[in-house]
């Protein structure tokens, strides 16, 4: 594949800054870059590989400021990843897997399943589960009772998904993640046992949800957990019972949420976060990676940091002095001295 | 299914408060109960709740005090999670698979399986593997070589069970959970490169635990790791190569446990805690979500906080004061400015 | 199997002090020792047992000092855990898993696999895959399209690796890891929707790396996630797209890197800690757990603590002042009662 500056940029709508008619034939890394490619620079800090880098065409910000000479063509772009994902679709190298159903899938005959959808090697789908069209399901795929999955789906391998779970329209979940499992409820008995609460509810997973790899996401104990639309989740995320997750929220690797919590739409939470459970979190919050969460958030778009977490500027500045805490006792200890001394100078 | 008021208060023990004729056909959720239901209240931050829910019956803690008027029938209970382990059993959504060995299923002739045992589709089972009686093994389950599983087991979806563990009577195991690989264990050679030690031992896990989805637990070194009687662990929970879990202690989800260390009976851990190698827990220890444990904690019934952990009020006060620490920082500054003029008077 | 004091000191290169004809037919851990085993001393804070161990034979490094008189062979190495590790392939319960190729895995014929390859029940193998000689592949594994394995490998049952990934010779990954997912890259559209940056490049996996349970490893952007040779990485942990880890770093469970960023050599991570992305980490670091870094580790060898990490000595000494924190607020006031005395005074 050749394709030239000038046709780019009106694909993504960019401006051209140097050779219109430079030509490139794949992408690459701002620092690796070789001639006859496209790269990008998105983040500021490695601004000063466009001076040095040899890729033949880079996508810029418009606002960027070159201070010196730079070889390669620039487009300019309002949006530098979203160019970028528009752009690297003519690239991408599609691993598809073909259409139907594989013979050793084990398809329950009660089973509903859409035009044009993919079912792979050893899938197991059980009864009464439907499934939209254009859906793929790779290998070692297991789908409980009664689920529900939409169009254009894609499940990767070893996805567990228990009776009765919804999945929306354009959801992807990566590999060994587990949908639906059985929220951790139990109560001690009068021999200080525990005696599990059963786990009767389900979890819906609304439209254009993407959720990462080895990431589970429980069943709740009466209703539904919530995943609403335009969700995003990373890799090994813990979402226990009853926690509805807001429109469009993107949540980093690792982070817990517990069980019955409310997290309000367009936030941002980091990976390692922990957020306790029956609280509510306003919308467009963002949350510093490990972060503790321990009660709501009601004002929207509050920026947290530390555990338990305080407003994001204020745990920065009481961790300088935390740092500084031995200077401080210091000054402390001969500040005490020398009113001693003033005390000892007065009564004598 | 319909059940009345009274026939509820009878099954689990509670005094009627309203008409015990009431009836009722399933469980909801307090915030959006409908007529003909029963909910319940346990956490009281949704008492509000009782005064506008539309259920039908409520289940309440018996020493609950209501300000108002409530319209539900109330069943008052020793334990509302108790009693609502008892009367969801009643609701829940039983998804059996059926009795038998599936076709597809993978079983060494050697292993012993036990009566009315379930073996689903694509489970494989190896050499001298022995399950009980009354067991369910859902599909893309692997059983290792020597493995021994007691009665009324249920291991879901992708779990994985190294060789030589043992797994006792009545324990659940969530989907894609592993039991067994090897610790983490290397010695640096002479050259720096890291030799491995083997791993010989095994996992033991007794009877009555439960484990959630994407948990390990790894075999010991030498001799066994072992999760006690009665113990509840979350989802995506770290246990190290020679960990014992002390009887019914429940952790939370992405709690790590390092090599060799021991935790008492009793523990309520939570989630995110990390706990280094090689210490004692002593039996009954609270630990609060995101505390990392650095030593050994010796009194029972211990509450801890923090990184590394301490007392859980005198985290608590220490850290109202961290978030202090740029007035209190100021407060030094102007006394030392203080002092310097009443040192400075004194000269004059 | 039965074997001598003296034949074990030959084959491990250490020194008899006690009976050099005492027999052993199998290891054992020293607090539960029964004699006719061998066990070892590897950390001092066990040593107390050297006095009680029924073993026969104890493994100590040549440094041990005895105060009193103990029962057992004492064999004296440099290395206790090398020595160990030697030692414990011969006692290792090899639980192997036959030559062959399984009728029921699924290999595309495309896929070219070496010479006494293992290839388990229900293993997928997508097309234009390649596996060197003498790799075992357990159950329920899938490998997608392209990827190349190397000599020598062990992949535990339920590993998935998506197209085009790398894994070099004498690897182990262990149960339910994934390799190769997509990244966590999206760009907010105009409408406030995220798109998804399609994630293009791969994971390559060098020589003698091992990787332990239900870790995930994402697939680049663009270009390669690299884990290089000898890299030894627990379970439970999230590596990024795009990040490098360099030769023989070892970092412990549940730990996760954000995207882009590059670790060095021979570094030392604990369990829980959080990396950000787009920094560089110098060349054997070492990371205390929990930590979070937040900004890149310029000096080689630097021991770090905290969120966000500073130096471990440092951590150390702030966390005592926070644990004192309430008695120097304390301080704090009754100096400046004082303070005020002396002005009131002063102005009399």
């Amino acid at each position: 594949m050749q394709i030239k500056a000038k046709q780019i940029a009106q694909l993504i709508n960019g401006s051209i800054v140097g050779d219109p008619e430079v030509v490139i034939h794949g992408p690459s890394k701002i620092e690796e870059a070789q001639k006859g490619t496209i790269t990008f620079l998105a983040n500021p800090k490695y601004k000063e590989y466009l001076y040095t880098t040899e890729a033949s065409i880079v996508l810029v910000d418009k606002t960027l400021q070159t201070e010196r000479q730079v070889t390669p063509t620039l487009i300019q772009v309002d949006n530098v990843y979203l160019a970028l994902s528009t752009l690297m679709e003519l690239f991408g190298s599609k691993i598809s897997i073909h259409s139907g159903i594989a013979l050793t899938s084990i398809v329950d005959i009660s089973a509903k399943i859409g035009k044009h959808t993919h079912i792979d090697d050893y899938v197991i789908i059980k009864p009464d589960v439907t499934i939209g069209n254009n859906t793929k399901i790779y290998g070692h795929v297991f789908i409980g009772d009664k689920v529900t999955i939409g169009d254009d789906v894609i499940l990767y391998p070893g996805v567990k998904i228990y009776h009765n779970c919804k999945i929306g329209n354009r959801c992807v979940i990566h590999a060994n993640t587990v949908i639906g499992s059985d929220g951790f409820g139990f109560a001690k008995d009068e021999n200080g046992n525990y005696k599990k609460i059963p786990q009767t509810g389900n979890v819906v997973i609304e439209d254009d949800v993407e959720i990462g790899s080895n990431t589970v996401i429980d069943r709740a104990s009466i209703g539904s957990t919530v995943i609403s639309q335009g969700v995003k989740l990373d890799n090994l995320i813990q979402v226990a019972h009853n926690v509805h997750i807001g429109n469009r929220t993107a949540i980093a690797a690792q982070t817990g949420i517990a069980g019955s919590t409310t997290i309000g739409e367009d936030c941002i939470i980091g990976g390692q976060v922990g957020i306790v459970g029956h609280i509510q979190i306003a919308d467009g919050a963002m949350i510093q990676a490990q972060s503790g969460i321990g009660s709501s958030v009601r004002s929207p778009k509050s920026k947290l940091y530390g555990t338990p977490a305080i407003e994001y500027s204020n745990y920065l500045k009481s961790y300088a002095h935390f740092r500084n805490l031995p200077d401080i006792v210091h000054q402390l200890r001969s500040l005490e001295k020398k009113v001693n001394e003033l005390e000892n100078n007065k009564t004598e």
